[in-house]
């Protein structure tokens, strides 16, 4: 089989990566609007050649379209009118709720499988791809009863062979399931960040000052503004309802230290230890790649 | 020389196991509140015996202090009471304002100084102390001039030794900074796990999909409520105005994000990637020990 990946950066590079270790492939092509990324690409193994898209898709017995979700959005039914009978398509995006509607009524829908592999770094770009991103992580499948059978189970070997588990959900839930565990962490670490940028133009020394613990909670402020923007206004309604609950939190946290409830404090911390429990229902993958930036 | 240790957790475990290999101590003592955390200490090797405080100070060269904010601040006074006059004291704690405050106009004072070696992890107690936790971070010593200078020389050299570089500060400028750099992302993480954690209990199967990003951010939302709840306290005013200029930035996010300004939503966070330049000027301190957990 021949494979192109659409946008060959963290998770279009690394996907392009477990496909060549899978041995299912005799060639994979990339697709990259930067042409930049696409020698980078080539020059560091993930694919054999960079295509033009039109020459990409007609090469193709598999599809993967790994860009920001606005893009995908855009592209998905150009890419079903384009393609051959046979080939398969399938997405990564981070969103799935305006990506399966675009093409619900495509004729071509059942060539499309909708996913979610949740796996990823703060880092972007074809350098930033590495092998076992997706090692013992979860890759989420939406309306797979539009998906042709074949297809979803390319996909989902594909997945499976990268070391991913794949859960199926409908688009709906998994927007608002993300919004939570996702894309709200995505904000409070960007704003986290802002918000200790501004002191630090009057306070010189502050980065001296910043620890372990400051690191881990910004590390998501490194993230591409370009692939972020999209997933939040995909996902707007959810993700404005948990922004307002956790700034809620955060108020009633601040009414305690002022009032200086200190014994309501500690209950509140008390409480939120809990997520250790769904922590270690995570599995590690704060990994050497990470550590690296 | 012999040292005694008061609180024999993370940071005063880890700084018993340097001081051990520093060779300048024949015995090193510890005191605990918890016979169990004092039985794990001698078990671990952190420290040689546990002692009564009476018998510790009594038989000690150099007392450390590493117990919660508001412990130190009750406790100082009397240990600087009961010490031999040559006898050394220093602390640990995360905030300094309330701790100098303390005893500013002790007759001992000049035994004392005012240390916070930066650093941590999120687990507590012995079996979270580890070797090289202080390697390459940095220690704030406040109101130098307080100290006498073999004390000065002896905490600075410890924590030199232990991997540490000491930077003097006063103590009010210490907390200002702190709040934002140290105890902002604390309460971040700990609400964001609060915010997660309501939703998942309508919502069983949330923690499948939690992420490396989640976890990253969430990290802290494990420390311990009886150490954070008295430093929150005791910086309550930085802290609290901390926390809403980081509520405004949440609250500005949030307009743009239901008014689909999408571009402003791209210019937050292009801004905040700047904070790779802060977190490149950080030690990389999320180590083994921190990704076991």
């Amino acid at each position: 089989m021949k494979a192109t990946v659409i946008g060959i950066g963290l998770i279009g590079g690394s996907l392009a990566l477990e496909m060549r270790k899978s041995k299912r492939f005799t060639e994979i092509y990339g697709v990259d609007e930067s042409a930049e990324h696409g020698k980078q690409a080539v020059q560091l193994g993930l694919v054999d050649e960079v295509l033009p898209l039109s020459e990409g898709l007609n090469r193709a017995d598999v599809v993967v379209l790994a860009i920001p979700v606005n893009a995908i959005v855009r592209m998905l039914p150009q890419v079903l009118d384009s393609i051959h009978p046979q080939t398969m398509v399938f997405d990564t995006g981070s969103t799935k709720g305006a990506i399966c509607k675009s093409v619900k009524q495509h004729p071509n829908r059942g060539r499309f499988v909708a996913a979610h592999p949740i796996a990823g770094t703060e880092n972007s770009g074809p350098t930033a791809a590495f092998n076992s991103l997706f090692q013992g992580k979860v890759n989420i499948v939406c309306e797979k009863e539009m998906s042709d059978e074949d297809a979803l189970q390319l996909a989902t070997q594909l997945f499976a062979s990268a070391g991913m588990r794949t859960v199926f959900m409908e688009p709906d839930e998994h927007d608002r399931h993300l919004a939570y565990v996702s894309h709200l962490s995505h904000v409070s670490s960007f704003l986290l960040g802002q918000t200790v940028l501004d002191i630090e133009q009057n306070e010189k020394h502050i980065s001296m000052l910043a620890g372990s613990g400051f690191a881990s909670t910004v590390r998501l402020a490194k993230s591409s503004p370009a692939m972020w923007a999209p997933i939040f206004e995909q996902n707007r309604e959810y993700l404005s309802q948990a922004l307002q609950e956790y700034i809620l939190h955060l108020q009633r946290f601040q009414y305690h230290l002022m009032k200086g409830n200190t014994h309501e404090l500690y209950n509140i911390m008390l409480q939120a230890n809990e997520i250790r429990r769904i922590l270690n229902g995570i599995p590690n993958t704060i990994n050497e790649k990470t550590l690296v930036s």
